[in-house]
C-alpha cells in the first residue's frame, strides 16, 4: 500500500508544472520579510502565513484530488488523511514525508528537508515567535477543511535550517460532516 | 550558437531543484495581494516587486554564472546579455524566451507563457497601474547590475493572462565599469 502510494505520488510529481525551488524559496523569503516589516509581531506574521496557506489549500484541494489515480478513494478516516497530506507535499515539492500516527486524532508529518528554508537563517530573536514554514501548515488545514475536517496544524522548523527538515503536527478538532469527502469522487 | 545555448539551458533546467509552479504562482499571488493591502498605490506595489526582484537577482547571479557550461564566457557586450537573461528565465521556470534586438541598447524578451500569472486575473481597475510580473524585471535588473550594467527593465503582462505570455524590455542606461563581468570566470 505504501509503495503503491509512493509510486502514485512520484507519477503525480512528474506531471506537475515546475519552477525553480531556490527561486521559490527566495520569493517566499521576500514575502515573510514583507510581513515582518508590516505586522506588529512575529506571531502575527505566523498567523498571516497560516491564513495565506489556508486560502491556497482550499484552492489546491480539487487539484490534488482530481490528480489522484482513478482508483484512489477519498480518505474515510482522519488517520487516512495523512496519505493525502504526504501526496500533497510531494506534489508541491517532490519531497518525501514520513508519517507518525500518534493517536486516532493526531499524526505528525516529517519532511526530510524543508524546501521553504533554503538560504534562510531565522534570527535567534524570532525563533520562538515566528514559525517560518506556517504556510505549509495553513495549506494542509485548508485542504482538510474542504474534506470537512476541522484540524489544527502546527509546523515546526525552529532549528532554522533547510536540512533539518520540518515537522508538521496535524490534530483533529472535529469532523464537520461525516463522509463529506465522498462528493469529490462523483465527477 | 542558438541551439548550443538552448541545449545548455535545457541541461541547466533539468539540474535545478524544483517545486510546483502552480503553488509558486499561488504564493506569489498572496505576496502581491499582501502588498496591495499594505501599500498606498498599485504603482508602489510595482516598485516594491521590482525591489524584491532586484534583491533576488543579486543573490541569483553567482548561481546563474556558476552553473553555466565551463566553456561559456561572460557576455562582453550589452546585446549579448540577452542570452544570459534567456538562460536565467529557463533556469527559473523552464520556459523558452524569444529575443528581439531592437537596437544596441535595447532588447525585448518575449516569454511564450507567464508562469507568475497562472490563476490570476488582474482587475481592470489595476491593469494600468500594477505591473504584476515586475518581480521578473527587477530580477533581471539585479542580475545585470552585478555585471556592471545599469539597465531599466519593464515587464508587460497587462493583458492579465498566463497564456498571453510576458514581454520584458531591457534598456541599457550606462555601463558602470567596462569588462567587469570577467571576474566571474576566475574561479
Amino acid at each position: 500500500m505504501a509503495s503503491k502510494n509512493t509510486t502514485a505520488a512520484n507519477t503525480l510529481w512528474q506531471r506537475q508544472p515546475k519552477c525553480n525551488a531556490e527561486f521559490f524559496a527566495l520569493t517566499y523569503g521576500a514575502l515573510v520579510s514583507e510581513l515582518l516589516r508590516d505586522l506588529e509581531s512575529a506571531s502575527a506574521v505566523t498567523a498571516e502565513l497560516d491564513r495565506m496557506g489556508h486560502s491556497i489549500g482550499i484552492r489546491c484541494v480539487e487539484e490534488v484530488l482530481a490528480k489522484q489515480p482513478a482508483n484512489a478513494s477519498a480518505p474515510q478516516t482522519f488517520p487516512a488523511t495523512a496519505d493525502l497530506c504526504v501526496t500533497t507535499l510531494r506534489m508541491l515539492f517532490g519531497v518525501s514525508t514520513d508519517v507518525q500516527q500518534v493517536s486516532d486524532t493526531v499524526y505528525k508529518l516529517q519532511m526530510s528537508e524543508n524546501p521553504l528554508m533554503q538560504f534562510v537563517e531565522v534570527p535567534d530573536s524570532l525563533k520562538d515567535s515566528l514559525e517560518y514554514s506556517q504556510l505549509l501548515a495553513g495549506l494542509l488545514r485548508g485542504l482538510l477543511e474542504v474534506l470537512q475536517l476541522d484540524v489544527s496544524v502546527a509546523a515546526s522548523s525552529s532549528s532554522g535550517s533547510s536540512s533539518d527538515g520540518c515537522e508538521i503536527t496535524v490534530t483533529l478538532q472535529q469532523v464537520l460532516q461525516e463522509g463529506a469527502g465522498d462528493e469529490y469522487h462523483e465527477e
